[in-house]
Parts: C-alpha cells; structure tokens; sequence
C-alpha cells in the first residue's frame, strides 16, 4: 500500500486535523472525536447534521458552512461514526429550531444516527431527519436494506441547508430534503478499487479489462461486471438505468459528474461531453452541471452520474449562496 | 491502460467539449481548436490568456471566468498549444488596455506564445507575458531552461485576474503577476505515474517502495528517487527545499497543497496537518490555505505544496471574488 499517510491508525484524525487546520475560518474540530461544526454557530435556523465514514471527502466535512451543513460527523473509513460522536455533533450546534439529520442509507449509519436522536430528544432537542437512497443500481445491497445514499446526498445537503438558512421551520427544511431525495438518481461505474489504509489492500479486483457497473461508495458490488466500454457507452449505461427509474421527460434537471477519487477531471468532462448531448435528444433541459469529487471513495477510479429533477423552489435553492470549503 | 475515453485521438476535443458543455454560463469555445473564452467578453479591462498541454485540468479552462483568466488554450496531452491557436485566442479576448499572457516556463510553451505574441502585435494588440518558474526543485528539467512553471501558476492567474478586473494598466497587471512569481515556491512528490492517452503506457515507473521526489507535472524527473516514507517525511523533505530557496521568515503566507490527480484528499489534508504545524513552528503564518486539485497530471499519484509571501496588496487581491468554474 503506497500512501500518504504516517500511521494507519492516525489517517482519520490527521486528516480532520488537517482539513480543520486548511479552514479555521469555516471548522471548528469537537473535542469528542472527529466532529467538525461550523466555526461560528449560527442561531435561529434549523441546524443541518450529516456524515458517515470518513474516505468519502469532501463529504462531509467540506460541506459544512454557510448555506450547507453545520456539523459533519466522521466515522473511520468506510464505517459509521458512533451514536455518542454523533450526539455531540448534535448537541453542539442544536437550536431552538431543531435539528435536521442527512443520513445516507447504510444500516449502521441509519441506526447510529436514530440513537443519537434518541439521546438528543431525551435532552430536549428536537431531531428529525431524512435518509438518502439515490443509487439506482441494486435494490438491497452489501450494507444495506432498500438503495445505498450516493452522490446525490450532497444535493441535500447544498438544497436543504439553503432552505435552513433562509429561517424555514424543521418541517419545512425536512420536507424540502425529502423533495430531493425523491428527485434524485446516482448511478456509478468503477475501473479500479481503493484500499481502505487498515486494510492494507485493494477492497476488490477487477482484470485489466473488467469494470464494475453500479458500484456502491465503497466499493461494494453493483449489477454486474463487464468488459472495459467506451466512456460513452458506459455514460448510455448509467443514464438508462437512470433515466428508466423515474420520469425525467420534459423536466429540467441538475447534473452532477462525480469523481470516485482518481479519474481525472479529463474524464468525467468527456463523460460530461456525452451525458450533455444524451440528455439534449431527449429534451431533458439542463439546468446546472457539477463536474468534480464531490464523494469520493478514497482513490477509486470510477465515477457516477446524477440527475436531479428541478421545480422552481428547487433551483432557487440550488442557486442560493453557499460558503463552504468545498462548495462555493 | 483503462480510462474512460472514447478514441485517444478524440480525448482533448471531447474533454474541451464537455467542459464548456458543464459551464455555458462561463465558457464559450472558439472554432479554432481547443480555445476556451470567457461567455462575456469584459472590454476595458486587461484581459489574461493562460494554456499549455491538456492534462492539467481544472487547469486551465477552470480558471476562465470574473477574476481571473479570458482565455485558456489547450494543447494536446503535455504538449504545447500551436502559436495559431494562441493567436486566436488572443485575438478573441484583446481590448484596447492589452493582453497579458501567463506562461509555464517550458521550451515550447514559451516559444509558442512568444510567436503568438509577436502575430497579435503586427495585428496592433498590445501583449505582455510573464513566465512563471515556481519550482524549486531542479534548475533546468527535461523540457525547460530554467525552472519549471507550476502549482503556483494557478495563484498568478488568480492576483493577476483580480488586479486586471480592478481596470489597472498592462503595466501594473503585468508588475503584480511578476510580483507573485517572485514570491512564489512550490515543490512535489509522486509514488505512482500517468498515462498519456496517446502513448498508452505509464510515462514512468517506480517500485513500490518508491517515490520519485521533486517531479515535475509532466512526470518528469526531479532530484532524486528514494524509498517512501511518511506523510510528515515527505512534507519536512519538500518544505526544507522550499523554504531555504528564499526568505520566509516573519512573513505572512498562501498555502496551496494540489493534488496531482489521484491522491484522495485524505491525504492532501494529512500533508496539510503536518505543512500547518511546521510552518507555525517556525513562525511563518499562514493566511489561507487551498488544499485541492488546482494543476495536475492526469490521474499521476503525488501532490506539490506552493507557499506565495504576501503583502498587502497580495491578499486584497486574492481575495478579491472571482467566478469561475474551479475558483470562486
């Protein structure tokens, strides 16, 4: 394994400490574990809660900011943050307007997040929150009952935080970030896989000329393996799925290019290149691109598409300004 | 070599095209070849044009927009762009305050935009260059007299951009750019390479073990090869360099730590928790930090750290908005 690292055993706390380091004006680091919430508290809005595994950056630390999150909880890699590490997330930026959870769908994160609500109402807070399921590619899988939580978590997080930051109430906010979970779809691909440092190897193989269709996050399987496509045959594969799982006919959508880790930015603009053009024949309007790492898996090489559906109070929030390390 | 592309002879236009696909609102491509210009042409201003071989990006079709550059001309694959195809975008983005061009010092770079140069003023447009060499880690290299432009081109077109945006002179856009250069240093390290698209194999090897220190964005060599060491080892290795090359002492600083291409941010930030304790050991404070992708080497596996001295009128003009697709 050849990394950048000085201790398996540190990866997790250098890099928050790193990150934390890198954004003083954005993070503060719990002294609980690594939690990072916004430097400066701000009151009188819902607050946003999301996180995960760390090997996912900038998810999700990167995304805590104005206009975004306001705390970010970091498992070690590829494992869910624990209920306490949660909670004093939770309780550390907490106000009187509530607290909404972004939970990607995996059953530890799910159950680890619902105790730490737990734990917070029995302090008075009033938690709620939404589980991301975007992935389209298998129904259950590896970690999961029902669809992983990709990508398009981090569309909720950027629409659901914009709405918290205009003074919405908890229930307006939760509605808004189950608005986008209902409209978004992921679907990815790999080439190669990452190597979780504890590890100490590649979490899965793949033959010179093989490819995972509808990979998870973490490397998990999807639907199948097959040989090496072009990119503009796997971007028709991904966007079939896609496009077959929900209506998308007539509608405006944004379109997110996300980066695994180590395919270039060549890449996902050539992919880009055919998704833009796809999406043009069959009079889906485009509205927004991202094209960039949003949530990684370490250094997987691979990426995934997503397409979210967009009414007007949705673009409005998409558009809102946002001040975050990694989104701007 | 497993990439997601469709043909290698497709790979730059194909990337180009989805580029401007993803960012309507900021690019616009000439009919010339791979010339990417700002959607709005901004008259009364001096207007900045940047480029060299694709395979940098966000470099440098990222950096086009309100703030920084006008204009971006892509080579091939680290391969200089043709004195025509600067000429055109010259041509495109020229005022009447004047052009100024921010050059890598690579032999054909230089000469190609020189030769630009030299059409576009028997055109009667008014042309500047300056020539960024921030590497500190070899004298001459495989493609260059002198030292290697690199990471701290990306701080250049920022200052520069914001100073050309504020409706200063040729003269004082081009001093400001000179200053940054003059202040500028930027060393890396890689453990694993790239593959040109066309060449179809790694442009260089190293064992696993190994990791090549001070190289270049192109994959060429730097001082020396040695065994991998840690994180902390090989930020101490490259700050030393660094920091003997000119005086930091007492001085305010930007921290840029840029990934190659397939270095997980992880990593980036472990790197940055070691480069912020050093520095503030010594004394030196850091004023901001970009810890990211800002110029790379396709999918190469390394980073390089960049530390700009700041003045005054430095900081005001790095933090002067900017609106581009990979700067804002």
């Amino acid at each position: 394994m050849k990394k950048f690292i000085n201790d398996v055993a540190l990866v997790e706390d250098q890099m928050i400490q790193g990150m934390v380091k890198a954004y003083p004006g954005y993070l503060r680091k719990l002294d609980c574990g690594n939690v990072v919430v916004r430097a400066n508290k701000k009151e009188g809005k819902v607050a946003l809660i999301s996180g995960g595994g760390s090997g996912h950056e900038p998810a999700h630390g990167g995304y805590v900011g104005c206009g975004m999150l306001d705390a970010a909880v970091a498992g070690a890699v590829f494992t869910s943050p624990t209920p306490d590490q949660i909670y004093e997330g939770i309780k550390a930026i907490a106000t009187d307007a509530g607290v909404l959870m972004v939970v990607k769908n995996y059953t530890g994160d799910v159950m680890n997040f619902e105790m730490a609500a737990e734990m917070a109402e029995m302090e008075g807070i009033t938690v709620k929150y939404v589980v991301t399921n975007d992935d389209v590619a298998v129904k259950d899988s590896l970690y999961t009952v029902g669809r992983r939580g990709v990508a398009g978590t981090v569309f909720v997080h950027k629409i659901a935080g914009a709405m918290a930051e205009t003074g919405a109430s908890l229930d307006e906010v939760h509605a808004v970030a189950q608005k986008v979970i209902d409209n978004v779809r992921t679907m990815g691909a790999a080439i190669a896989p990452c190597t979780v440092p504890a590890a100490g190897k590649p979490g899965f193989e793949l033959s010179d000329d093989e490819m995972e269709v509808g990979i998870g996050i973490h490397g998990e399987p999807g639907t199948h393996r097959e040989s090496m496509k072009t990119a503009d045959q796997v971007a028709d594969m991904l966007l079939a799925q896609i496009l077959g799982d929900i209506d998308y006919e007539g509608r405006e959508v944004a379109v997110m290019i996300n980066g695994a880790g180590s395919t270039p930015l060549m890449e996902l603009f050539i992919i880009n290149n055919r998704v833009s053009d796809v999406l043009a024949e069959k009079g889906i309007k485009v509205y927004k691109t991202f094209v960039g790492e949003y949530m990684t898996s370490i250094e997987m090489q691979g990426f995934s598409i997503s397409l979210l559906r967009l009414d007007d109070q949705l673009k409005e929030l998409l558009d809102a300004p946002a001040d975050t390390p990694a989104w701007k």
